[in-house]
């Protein structure tokens, strides 16, 4: 099975390969292909970097080659991380809507490359943002089940580890998905946590205790405090701001707390490139894991009585060949309001590319 | 087993504490501490680092913290990556002298408070240029065999890779050192080197081969030569750049590539990382391992006659406690001429700060 | 999270303790208890065992404690491997009443003691035969979903490797899942087949090329003499048995190759430990994975427009606090018949110990 | 590289198979040549063994073959299991006189075999005993340098294990080697134990504090009297015997430990296959590492003023052709003692098959 990686010399992509090899995801007899863009300092870097993996991995690295073209990319998994990325600094302003306009060209570049000259059967697991964006894209080109998107994944690890930590256990003892838009206006289904070791009862008042009485309907709101709360502090004492993070509930953690690192300068590559190598292994594994990610949904599921259609992050099995069933339970009407209004701005984003869910009828 | 990276933040110190953390060096009882300097981009970065790991590897992460002050270094091993590093683009010329005198003050820094706050047990592995000043600044804080300097086993892993490559084997096939200073002083020693499942005269033939009638008399002047046909060549087409390296002998490979591999704007830090966690693996797991490194010697090998004193990259056994014995048979005189001219190079460029080798009355 | 292992010492005992341990599924702060009977060899080997592992795996070894008393029996993951096991030698017959009938005093004693003294959390992982008396017992005391038996999961990787081998490629290349009962009233699930890199229409082609026209009407036949012709061939060649097996279809090897292995004196141990320490891995690592076992349905899924009850080997969705959905798609009529008729055995094997399934009226 | 493992099918050849996989010792483009004897259990077994090997892993096995006939043992290391053991149960008598006798043949009849038919470059690690003999044996055909016996190695594990376990640390914190005669012969190098992160002169204060003023020169008759307390306590209660060991000092539990774990009926499969997998990973995986294991000298070390022939176990430097050099400083007087009384009983124990070390006129 082999990985081609697009835009691999970026911090992230650079990463995920790392990770892809060190892992050992990919066996030695595979292939890891390194996508730049060509002439400029990409393309002079795809080769930089795959003279340093070789170096550094030869005793168990795959075969590793540079593709400069999008019709060369032959791979049956796709790693979709070019394109622009918000700068890391701080007073930065992850501008989605900019982002979108600029990495529109470039995901649209690559799928249909690869539909018109690929085989039919590659994955690709969207990391660039927007990449509710990506995932309509490619989804368009490809077919709906062979697209996902890693952001609610990514998402789902840092909710549980913020449920985890408030608790005084490891991450792997917390169960429950993040839903939604990848970003600001994520969904925490606080109705899907489970905590190994509890049982239904003591499962419900620790997570009424972790809540505090706070329902989703006011998530936005704080979020956009904690957001200024920080800005405030983060240039005299970036330390002082990372703790007073630590004095917040789980959910506004998981979201301020990466922002924050975004900020201060030191990007989030580690993490990004840990879960979008999670999905890769998963594809490529041959096992049907349950993960949260972001898919191009045609009334799989409903919330509320109504079905899902368009792109929007929910768990999903995912297996070798793409995913293939939503397991979404009915949430509570907290998270099935913040999951709608979710879709409704998604919707909103991809409108300007004709990219709208599914039929006008069905909405 | 405690570890602490100086310099966390840099491209480099990044890389290492991603693999510590990744290939399971460090169990989750232990504690992984970045340091960097207070105020600055560089101690706002450890913050947003420290999330990030977390993030990335909750599940088996050990302890993290974020150290501002040389004199709160406390680890059983401490990474020095810390200072300024040669820029990586194409035309940058790596003054080491420059560097030298802008590093200086950071290792000495380092090397004292970890002498007066620490254990009196510290392993420093030395990641950061000139290694060779690196050594011999913290042998002189902490004592010769307290300190090994990561070069030597880098450019040792790279020239296995490359007569690895020639042969058509992996790395792990092939043994032999390189010695003397890291950089393009580097000591090839051809004489060390073995191939597994090739008897002495089947290896004889194959290295002569290999090495197609060159000494190393001339490795100098053919290292200038290729470093100015690549930079001719890369600025139009990188990629040829890297096709022309493979028409060269496996030695010359060998510090070319990664020469243009920098020059290129990937760096180097998957190799780099992946040889300094070797040596941090090898402090940490109990067992001697015979490595090539940089270490400050007083005598406890010679070559031709004469015995060896001050800072020098040869093979030694690395354990728990730093580097016990040399493991340096009598070279070919091309070996031992290039050597004792490195030796004398690495002792002039310690000079200006006092740190030339042993006694006088000894040379 | 602690496993205690009953029937430690036993050959798969022993096999499951290794691997727990080599493959790190049980991190060093946590512990593995060895659970023997009291007085006799397996008291005495409890001790021994837990010198030889701590001898083996110091370095990362979790806690290892012994417990001779089921009452004493404390862990988050509790795996059934103790009772008598069918002799592994040529024309030896696994009677699996017999066994039944042995090992239905063990279960009762481990499952009332864990429900009586245990912490109401832990999870069972059945692997002593019968399984599904094993899980109808377990699950009657500590309810449904905290019981999986290991034996479908076994069966789906052998059917998955006899796939593959048919095809040429690995077995995480193919996706599908084994039902039915553990042994020779194995259902493979053809419909469910899924294999990496070729669509709908492929795999339809390559799956009825793979079963040459038969259906599960005639596999009962088939396994019975299949057996016939390896115990004539067996007793002067056992080469020329296992060249025999080569012959035949994927999902016959998948059934006659473990059966002469069993014969051939070799035992199973280390296939049979290997996929019950995946389950095991499954349950500690926090994710939700797609896996098949035998589990004490009630009516959750249904076939041929009957619903399901009692216990029975379906795909479900396996996590920290046991199995939650059966993922069971109406398998082909074939599929069904031979489902619905395994069902039907297993409930007239439990039988005897008022373990039928459901209420009489449900059925 | 491909490693060929003679009597595969025994209880530790099957766990040296298993972990060799499982670790990934072995990539899957190599082979792994199961050995066995034509005729008989061990044939058959062999043909199961391979079944039930490639169920367990089919995902990252490498190719797995089985030979019956010596002349077809084809591999770059090779691992001699075969042969009788010991009877692992209470009150057996290890009668190594009577396993030589045995066992000598198996050990002559493959290494001829090899010498013959092989490639020359074998690196064969013996596991069976007596050690002694099976390397005298091996290395009389192939030459000294490429045949290390696995027993040095265990005993040093289990030192290094009881010295950890007494101080409250892990065994990778102390360092340290056992030479001499694998068995009761044993010689712990208490001058060479090291502690991670001790000095010099603590060191020296907490070995004298772990052996309590006793020198091995009583150690012969404390391990005779430590068994027959054993063989009293453990008919009737082998906790109590295995606590009565905890009783004891480090060197005397490494030898009395053992010795009870199989008398208990446990054997010590998994530890010896630990030991086992540690050497043959160290000679395929290129680097040089400092081991003990018992090697057939010609002079290569002195203890005492007396060069040390024949076979012994000795610390030395192994790598993929083999062991290079005894890294073997100067013991201390009564290690010294020790030491030359195990080699002299190792020669009269080698006396009758023409195995005595060296030349007469160099003794």
């Amino acid at each position: 099975m082999d990985v081609a990686v697009l835009g691999a010399t970026g911090d992230v992509g650079r990463q995920i390969c790392a990770q892809l090899i060190e892992r050992r995801v990919l066996p030695t007899t595979s292939r890891l292909q390194l996508v730049g863009r060509p002439g400029g300092a990409s393309g002079r870097a795809s080769y930089g970097l795959r003279a340093d993996l070789v170096d550094a991995y030869d005793e168990h690295a795959p075969l590793i080659d540079v593709a400069l073209d999008p019709q060369d990319v032959v791979a049956d998994v796709v790693v979709l991380t070019a394109g622009r990325t918000a700068p890391a600094r701080a007073g930065a302003v992850a501008d989605r809507a900019a982002l979108a306009a600029e990495n529109h060209a470039v995901f649209e570049s690559y799928a249909r490359a690869i539909a018109r000259h690929g085989s039919g059967h590659e994955v690709v697991v969207v990391v660039s943002n927007p990449v509710e964006l990506g995932v309509a894209v490619v989804a368009r080109e490809l077919g709906r089940h062979r697209v996902i998107g890693m952001g609610a994944w990514l998402d789902t690890l840092r909710f549980r580890r913020e449920v985890a930590v408030s608790l005084g256990v490891r991450r792997h003892r917390v169960g429950g998905f993040v839903a939604g838009q990848h970003g600001d206006d994520l969904v925490p289904l606080w109705s899907t946590v489970r905590i190994s070791g509890l049982d239904l009862d003591e499962r419900r008042r620790a997570v009424a205790a972790l809540r505090g009485g706070r329902t989703l309907d006011g998530f936005a709101a704080e979020i956009e405090g904690a957001k200024a709360d920080l800005a405030g502090l983060m240039a005299d004492d970036v330390a002082a701001a990372f703790d007073l993070i630590e004095t917040w509930p789980p959910d506004l953690r998981g979201v301020s707390r990466p922002w924050l690192t975004h900020q201060s300068g030191a990007k989030t590559a580690a993490a990004t490139a840990n879960a979008t190598v999670d999905l890769v292994d998963t594809v490529l594994d041959g096992r049907d894991i349950v993960v949260a990610g972001q898919v191009a949904l045609d009334g799989e599921a409903a919330v509320a009585g109504t079905p899902l259609r368009g792109v929007l992050g929910v768990p999903v099995v995912l297996g070798p060949e793409g995913w293939t069933r939503v397991l979404l339970d009915e949430p509570e009407p907290d998270e099935a309001r913040r999951l709608l209004a979710a879709a409704g701005r998604i919707d909103a984003m991809l409108a300007p590319w004709g990219l709208r869910s599914g039929t006008e009828a069905a909405r």
